[in-house]
């Protein structure tokens, strides 16, 4: 059994790399089940229902999200009654919306797909750690999906090394660069820093360069757009041992869909 | 002609890598100049007179730093004779040691190597936009490399961007993680947002896995020791162009040596 | 001869304590010359022309700013023409407006102001202890008043022990909190970590409580509003040495304006 | 009822300003109950059992902690049996010590002492706002006294206001610096955002100025020791309400001792 996951999809040109070589890669990898990070979708800041939407019919089962959760309000119109849409599960309780979700393929298998955001460089949430800990004790599930959110590798690396052997994969998203560190760890559980941006090639994060080196120079307010021209895809294929819930293989995928 | 690049090199792990297979790396590359980052080759935090000789003797050309530069007191031992090893150009003027060094190889091609700190999320120095953009006016020299050792991604892959076709290579260390967006940007020159470890396989980062994984979930300060075991060598070798001063491509490379 | 200093001024409610208690306290303390922090006084973010040119009607001479000087887009029509708004003045060089001013009075004594921004917790800029350092050795002036706008009471209080003796006044903003540590130090620099809120009293920093109670407590993203109500006006008053440069005394203010 | 709050005692120059004012200031101001922070009573760095002893017998009743709490790695060694040493309660689950100690006087009146850490610009732990809540669940006393050791005056202004009304008193520690705001809430708590220094006045926080300017212009790393000389002694009384258990005044106290 197969997932993809799909890294932080940023603005048109990242649901134009979805919509142009998802369905491709879906069928050549025979990939059962699809996760994507969606916190940028929406014009590089956060998500709206339509767009959402948008992302679903293209082939993706389940939208992750991060520190931009909450960056377009129109989130809130429908964050509620979308099941296939994970905040992060470390927010304070009583927050909109899901932490994790778990869902039933045709065969049967059900996936657990976690969102949880870091701390350090990041925001002021409880512990990753210590939540996703508990989360594991209360919920039943045959594969363990995690997104983890975050900055700094020392986080990522470490939770991905703590809860080795607990979870089938622990991804990092975040800083929209792909890392070239996927493998699976001693005791199974398929690890990536980070799946990197799916969105415009030529572009600093997905969004239009000169915004941002004008910010970095300058220091002061820009407004960001998101880039436009040739995009890429990138995520990764993960190999699941149907009998004890860990990983097989991981596999980094960055395509370019040129304009 | 091509320059080998090597990721942060921590501890007697990292520097096992660089004895066991850099001399093979240089022959079958047919290298010609080396540049490693050894900001925690002494034990993991600094560099100390002897460790650095070591890595000279291995093979490595130029030592540059980062954050973690004057971890170790012996560096102000040698710092200041020692022309091979570069610390972050942008901090205060009237620091110890240089900043950049410009190299002649035997070929009469000069190399210059500077060394610059990031400032999101890590250190309180001179912007280094401005000061790379005030150096490049003062010195002449074929081809530029920059090893920018920082922690976010949007500043690292700005400082490509900004200085695309003003040097040869922009090169990012300090995360640890090697980086899978290594290419030739558009005006020509090489990019990547990180070269990743040179150290112990089972590790976060380099280190022991227990001692920071008791820092992440309990707070409490903790001893991080180099780890040891299995080794990789994370670098990548950029082709150049002697006509232009640019790059002809760059590839990212992993070895591992099994202990 | 005495120099009146205000803490940041936010909205309308810090302009009403402004202009209800200003001009008593320039006819009872015999005030020369007024300075006043600026970066809050429109909505809480930021300057307009037509705010600035209010606070200038009410009696102050010279607006300074900090972290939040770009919030309102306003600035950028009128910064440029404006002699009396001084930003910080270690931004990069290029920055629109002034870092610093020179006032003649009419007992022909020259004033200098000068705006710096902390690094520790806060912004990206330039080194302010060798901005200023470089900015006194190239002006001439009877008094400097340096409003040094910093999160950190380390480096707020290291810039003033720095340059003990060598300015008549460091005072600091930003916290929106008054400090009881109002002196005059060993070399005759009068010293105070921050002037403190002028603007609603049941507030939070000058906002009304539910918004930021909201934001700190539930992670989301607010809105923030100024408080209204009973309005404090806070500061200090120094009195001048005209012999030396340096300060005899300085006193803390705070008067409340009930509504 | 009247309980003395003693800001960070910083070293030897801060406990000798405790061994020498403390007890006038009991007898003058018949206070029943003494709270001091003493997360840099050793040093400048932490706690050991000695020096926590010395404080005991000074007359205080209850030490807090906070950021440095484990500075002095003595602390492991009876912070288990000192019932009377509180460190921030919003550690993870599992840290040593205590969070929080009820204290039955004399009169058997019983005082709770609540130790915070705050979260912006600090350290990664439990929201404060929860946990306090949580806690004050749990809990019976007659009065509620919490230490918010915090850096941002958002949070530390934001939380008292947030218990206004539930707590006796919340009072803030860690900037080493007295702020002049103490004052009853309109709900009845005793308030000030920072207790300030008690430690060495001529000094930066209670350290030596030159390590810590050298510091903050070189950026190169320094040894910070304790200053000396004359030495302050930084508070507030608060006076209790016995009826409702909350205050009915907050006078901060500053006092020098001339060495
Ligand atoms: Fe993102
Ligand atoms: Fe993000
Ligand atoms: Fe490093
Ligand atoms: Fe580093
Ligand atoms: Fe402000
Ligand atoms: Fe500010
Ligand atoms: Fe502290
Ligand atoms: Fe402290």
């Amino acid at each position: 059994m197969k997932v993809l996951l799909i890294g932080d999809i940023v603005g048109r040109a990242g649901r134009r790399a979805v919509r142009e070589l998802l369905p491709d890669i879906i069928d050549e990898e025979e990939i059962d089940f699809v996760i994507a990070n969606g916190e940028n979708a929406a014009g590089g800041f956060g998500i709206t229902k339509k767009v959402a939407q948008e992302l679903y019919n293209y082939g993706i089962d389940v939208l992750t999200m991060g520190n931009h959760t909450w960056d377009n309000k129109g989130i809130f119109k429908f964050i509620e009654d979308d099941q296939n849409l994970i905040r992060p599960y470390n927010y304070p309780s009583g927050t909109p919306g899901r932490g994790y979700g778990i869902y039933e393929l045709d065969s049967g298998v059900k996936v657990a797909v976690v969102n949880l955001l870091g701390r350090i460089f990041l925001d002021n949430v409880a512990c990753p750690f210590e939540k996703l800990e508990e989360l594991l004790n209360e919920i039943e599930a045959d594969f363990v999906f995690v997104d983890f959110h975050a900055e700094a590798t020392s986080e990522k690396v470490g939770l991905g090394r703590y809860f080795d052997g607990q979870v089938a994969t622990v991804f990092g998203t975040h800083t929209h660069v792909q890392t070239a560190d996927e493998k699976v760890l001693p005791n199974g559980t398929a690890y990536m820093t980070d799946l990197g941006l799916t969105g415009a090639v030529d572009s600093i994060l997905g969004m239009k360069k000169e915004g941002v080196l004008k910010k970095l120079t300058t220091q002061l307010p820009q407004r960001f757009s998101v880039a436009t021209g040739d995009t890429q895809f990138c995520g990764a294929v993960v190999d699941l041992d149907l009998e004890n819930g860990l990983a097989n293989s991981i596999i980094k995928v960055r395509e370019v869909y040129q304009n």
